[in-house]
């Protein structure tokens, strides 16, 4: 009997929507499930005979051909290691692991280390693009070894997302590098939402829009620069009527943000890596606000809620428009920023511009905008901010005004734009010759001697203030 | 011979002065340090006889009374390991290990554990005040077992700081606590120094005040509400003079600010603990922002510097200071929140009020401004934030205005004001009561299956966008 391409561990949607998408593309495979009853769903409801369900751990390893791929799917943290544990036994040198979980970019470098060490390779990719992407075509970003990387290319290029006839799947870098990636578009994610609810809130306070107004806003603006997947489905969702209670269903949701922990591990790796990525970690910050509802209410008793806007005319919504995509140059800007020092921190030579043509296509935060820039970042690997580029210091530019307009508008009546207002002050700290920082140095070196530079000669300074 | 009542490990510029402010309050005083030298230096210098000098591990244990009282002034991370093996084959059980250094407060608990174990005690202590407050009196923070504070309590409450006949020392809670709230003091330092640089930046940008005035205005602050140990310097700090230039020495001091990590940890923290702190977070970025002075000089002739303001009159000085202390209630209302999230989740029951009353002298926030968060927290001991409290709400009220009006007026003319508008973020989030998450949560389901609760029944839904 022939033996199976690949195999699969954890059979939840991912796993089980990314083993129909690779037998799909003509590959054998073996699954395998921690219970049984997944692998038996599986194979009742797919009916594709390039797939196999195995029942213990042995004949699923036993019937892969070598060197063995084993891709994990399953939840990122201890059961990964359990799984690997059960696996190694039964492997031989050469075989190949591949976490596709959403593990932690340092859990993979230290698993990469050990099982290296016992002769396997292991890599971690990050595959972006929920439920829908893993069947039909997600953004894939594998971390491992470059040259067996060949090994498993075809089969995940096979099955990645393509833009305009170009891969959604392309070699990160090292150990952790994929994840890492991964990990850094979910912080990027989370600044986009936020923004584009920032927008929502101030249409709406401002200009009293209801969600078919926003519908059709949304509509549009889906059909220029910002044009992307999370802006067609708000545009979507503002359409969507609740049946229960015939409002709209946007109006009926609770206004409590969930999170699964990637853009808090995103603030916390830029905090250790020294990178400044506010309104990246302001959307999380954001998230945890609200998770206080009680309190919120019992906050705008006590203040409140602002007051009221002035008349605004409907230019007011294209300003909003370009409010919103000057913020988010600065969020990308943000995250571009903090792919380039882990680079050169981690060693792993990262190519922004590959990595930004990944992000087109599967993933959540896919856009016509990041062709800009992988074009920034082609026509200049080593570009220290996407600010610097001609693209995005245009745009800008022309946008700065309507950017600024908003943003006071909102600060002076009272709603909330933690995202665009960061964005703001990023850039304007980010292009500022002489920021207020001898202060703090003089204050440092006042109360602690902790010395300072000067600007007309090098060294460092103490004074007895 | 008789024994000595402490001993002090570790003879930098912190222990040593901590070990003079300790004998000059009549303890007797063992003093050691890994090299030598620093230790000779000190009795050469001091000239006290409650101070004797050892020069191993061993005569430097046994020369102390039972049970030993040894407090670590060393370096934070493997430095209090190494000291803590070389201690322990020297002790006897129930002798005490003082932390008093900047140690993580994970590690301090880690520590804790181990060390009780083995029958000794360990207390983490946060001292706060730099060389001068080490030398005349601090704030202290410890942190360890309750009953045995009280064989050290006598020591650090002389040694400690007094405001209005109150002590600056305050039993905290276990393992940990001490630590965890020096590093919160640490982190809304931070955001209070990031909040004065911004008025600073403001006042010179927008009125042309040169450093004579700024002394002035500063001080004249610093008569009033904003009354602080970081005014008051700040005011001493605009009247140096540079000798070698003539000019101001404020002005030929480089705008790249540094830092030692604490700030760093807070936020990290803070993102564990799911406690929103923007203000903080985004002052320890806009240092790292800060350090890129060549990429910032380059983006400055790319984009120029931002548009002239408008003449404002002087009255402008004191929206300004109204904006400045608006902001610093946010920032505290951040720091006090997180501690208050910390005690929670670490079990530490913390007293807010106490701590206050710590804050208010020896360490570098101290400020009039703390008798206001005193009180609020005797009030209620649960206050969910402080902006719940009404001396803060009416501040918040009053000053709203002129609040909104200088960030409004930074944010039209390119005056980078990450700090104050992060904490006028913070403030209308805090107070709205329908933030834009209905939007986001409906996001997340699309995409994702993640579900949202509703506004008109209880339970998670999911919907077929």
């Amino acid at each position: 009997m022939s033996k199976q391409n690949i195999g699969i561990i954890g059979l939840a949607v991912m796993g089980k929507n990314l083993a129909l998408n690779i037998a799909d593309h003509g590959y054998t495979v073996s699954v395998f499930n921690r219970s049984g009853e997944k692998t038996e769903e599986l194979l009742a409801e797919c009916g594709t005979k390039n797939l196999k369900g195995y029942f213990t751990i042995e004949e699923f390893v036993q019937s892969l051909e070598l060197p063995r791929k084993i891709i994990l799917m399953v939840k990122a943290g201890n059961a990964v290691d359990d799984t690997i544990r059960q696996l190694k036994p039964h492997l031989v040198q050469g075989d190949i692991i591949i976490d596709g979980g959403n593990s932690y970019f340092a859990q993979t470098i230290g698993r990469s280390k050990e099982l290296e060490a016992d002769g396997f390779y292991y890599f971690g990719v990050g595959i972006s693009g929920g439920e829908e992407g893993a069947r039909t075509g997600p953004a894939i970003m594998p971390g491992g070894d470059e040259k067996v990387y060949e090994l498993i290319k075809p089969i995940l290029t096979d099955i990645s997302a393509k833009v305009d006839g170009e891969l959604c799947c392309h070699y990160i870098g090292r150990d952790g590098a994929g994840h890492f990636i991964k990990m850094v578009h979910n912080g990027i994610e989370y600044a986009d939402m936020q923004l584009i609810c920032e927008a929502y809130l101030i249409l709406k306070s401002v200009l009293n829009m209801s969600a078919p107004d926003l519908h059709e806003v949304f509509k549009e603006w889906n059909q220029g620069e910002l044009n992307s997947y999370l802006i067609g489905i708000t545009s979507d969702i503002f359409a969507k009527k609740d049946i229960d209670s015939n409002n709209y269903l946007v109006d009926m949701i609770l206004d409590v943000a969930g999170q699964k922990g990637t853009g808090k591990w995103t603030s916390q790796v830029a905090l250790d890596l020294g990178v400044s990525i506010p309104t990246i970690t302001g959307a999380v910050f954001e998230r945890y606000l609200s998770s206080d509802k009680d309190i919120r209410v019992a906050a705008s008793q006590l203040y409140g809620n602002g007051v009221k806007p002035e008349q605004k005319s409907t230019d007011f919504v294209e300003s909003v428009r370009k409010a919103l995509y000057a913020s988010k140059i600065c969020a990308y800007a943000q995250g571009f920023s903090l792919m380039l020092e882990a680079s050169r921190h981690y060693g792993w030579t990262l190519d922004l511009s590959s990595i930004a043509k990944i992000f087109r296509g599967g993933c959540i935060i896919r856009a016509q905008f990041l062709n800009k820039i992988a074009e920034a970042y082609q026509d200049e690997p080593e570009l220290a901010n996407l600010l610097m580029n001609s693209y995005f210091k245009d745009a800008i530019e022309q946008y700065g005004q309507a950017w600024r307009d908003v943003v006071s508008t909102a600060i002076i009546t009272g709603i909330s734009v933690p995202g665009f207002s960061s964005a703001i002050a990023y850039f304007d700290s980010f292009r500022t010759q002489t920021l207020p920082m001898n202060l703090l140095q003089a204050q440092r070196d006042y109360f602690g001697s902790h010395t300072y530079q000067r600007i007309d000669k090098e060294g460092t300074y103490h004074t007895q203030w």
